[in-house]
């Protein structure tokens, strides 16, 4: 079965996508019977193109490592493509939204979005914004198109979080989720634990590429907190906001607490956490001193990891990775193939 | 939508899943339309029953929390019934087979679930025995007669391995798992830490129900090996025998080899690991010495966790409980569940 697919976006997650994509090819069509044709795509920045008979990765891969404008793809020269324009005039099964993150408005992605599931395609996302701010109106808006709207990489990159849940946890009753869902203070805080001052780790974690120029979203917390509210409104069917979420994050950390902690057998750790009490959603995202016994506590450098309480099965901890260029990018196969053996059934009807 | 489930075998997996049923059944007609009648319980020890119109559960709860024969249910006094005959004349949907495991021949368990399948019943079992020596011979036998086979609970209970890695991993190739699959040698080890000794540590064990008063199946190794068999002939595709698995128990290490081990950084764990290179599968049980710093050393006491390689994820991490009433119960009901969604999705063709 092929799918002709669309990417609005093509930074580091994207680009992700495309490179699995080209590799795994002959691998997806002879284990799943999956086939993809990626028929266009379109960035802010690095230009655009719209090719219904299908992109030879090889060469815009290429194009993709040199640095080079998409419209170098053909030789004849492309006007500038704005997304509004190419989502109205690609001719996708699926659209993959991929574009920045912005964790006020959600937008512009959510109308991205929300303009392609309109037009009748099936939307696979990364992009934290739409999902956190927007999640019950744009799960809504796909129902009533009949298309498929999924996100698994806004949480803890590729590793299963959603899938997770739908797959193999059925019959539970989720009664509280605990997690470390951002790599990159979790890597301060191991480095801070090894002798850095916070300056010097977050310094480490920009130079690896951890941390972003300004680190705000991260260390403040907001990242973890639009992470929270997608897995609140998600699994709890909660309607909370952002803003609603108790937030502190680990600047007021300094490394002595870090070592205090350590000799006492604890060790700070930012845990965003919810759970649902008389029908209310409680969530918060804070440094907490775990206990080294505790496996979270366990948890170090820039992994991620998510503890579910069930009350049938008890404690069950995913741990993986939570961001990163495969990682995310996969994040995206692993919704797109998700449909695909949804369609795959649907069709044997 | 209804399903007549048979039990052979009503010991503690059985009664845990039993109790489940009996707990969750409004919500489970409520959230997946999905509703049990049980048809008929045979147990070599406990007695046999078989009631086409379905048990009252909370009446047979009592009876076996009374230690009565399962007979008592009724009046009129009824004859032995085995198991073979039972199988022949219970009219079920799907057989849970969850007799006593048997690691040498798998047997009688191998030769009910063949009959239930031949008979036309899916099968949901947590016998390791059957899975670790027959798997592919069962496999097939249940495609041929298009019924499905499902073993979630024979491996870490029901933390989900086998549905995590069919929901979730698919693109991945699996190059390596690595993980504490026997829960009660990780509790031993974890009390040697603590200062038990060997002996002490078991007794503790007994003591707690954690181990069986002959416990040569957990400490020499055998319980984890047909798990990494298991895992390996499923995930793997591989063919091996538990004879093939290279296997060391915990009997050798003392409690200053713990303490040692501690004091240089590491932590002794019995690891199963298995991984395919060049075509033939490598497994082992053994115990290792592992840096505190990585995620396997810091799983402790009765709990259990696997470690997936994979190529496009890397390492990701499934940690949970590794046996248990409630636990092992669950994952009847998950496979059951399995079966349930995709026989709705075939039912809507």
């Amino acid at each position: 079965m092929a799918y002709r697919i669309a990417l609005i976006g093509c930074g580091t997650v994207g680009q992700g996508f495309l490179e699995i994509l080209n590799e795994k090819e002959k691998f997806l069509k002879k284990n799943y019977d999956f086939e993809a044709k990626i028929v266009g795509i379109c960035d802010k920045l690095k230009g655009s193109i719209i090719e219904p008979e299908g992109i030879d990765l090889d060469k815009l891969l290429d194009i993709l490592k040199r640095g080079e404008r998409i419209e170098n793809y053909r030789k004849e020269e492309a006007g500038k493509i704005e997304a509004e324009y190419f989502i109205d005039n690609v001719e996708a099964d699926i659209m993959v939204e991929v574009t920045y993150t912005n964790l006020q408005t959600g937008e512009p992605a959510t109308a991205y979005i929300k303009k392609a599931i309109q037009k009748g395609c099936h939307v696979v996302t990364s992009n934290k914004g739409p999902v956190a701010l927007h999640y019950h109106e744009l799960k809504k808006l796909a129902e009533k198109n009949n298309v498929y709207f999924k996100f698994e990489g806004t949480v803890m990159s590729g590793s299963p979080i959603f899938n997770l849940v739908e797959s193999s946890f059925k019959g539970n009753e989720i009664l509280e989720i605990r997690g470390i869902l951002n790599g990159t203070t979790n890597f301060i805080l191991t480095k801070m634990e090894e002798g850095l001052e916070y300056e010097q780790a977050l310094k480490l974690a920009q130079e690896l590429g951890y941390a972003e120029a300004d680190p705000t979203a991260d260390v403040e917390g907001y990242d973890a907190v639009a992470k929270i509210v997608i897995l609140s409104n998600v699994l709890f069917d909660g309607k909370i906001k952002p803003q609603e979420v108790e937030r502190e994050g680990i600047t007021g950390i300094s490394k002595e607490d870090v070592l205090n902690a350590k000799e006492m057998g604890y060790r700070y750790k930012l845990i965003a956490s919810a759970k649902k009490e008389n029908g209310e959603i409680i969530a918060s995202v804070k440094p907490e001193r775990i206990p080294l016994t505790e496996p979270l506590a366990n948890i170090t450098d820039i992994i991620n990891a998510l503890c579910f309480k069930l009350d049938l099965l008890g404690e069950v901890i995913i741990q993986g990775p939570g961001a990163g260029r495969k990682e995310t990018g996969y994040a995206i196969l692993s919704d797109i193939l998700n449909i695909h053996f949804n369609i795959l059934k649907e069709e044997r009807r």
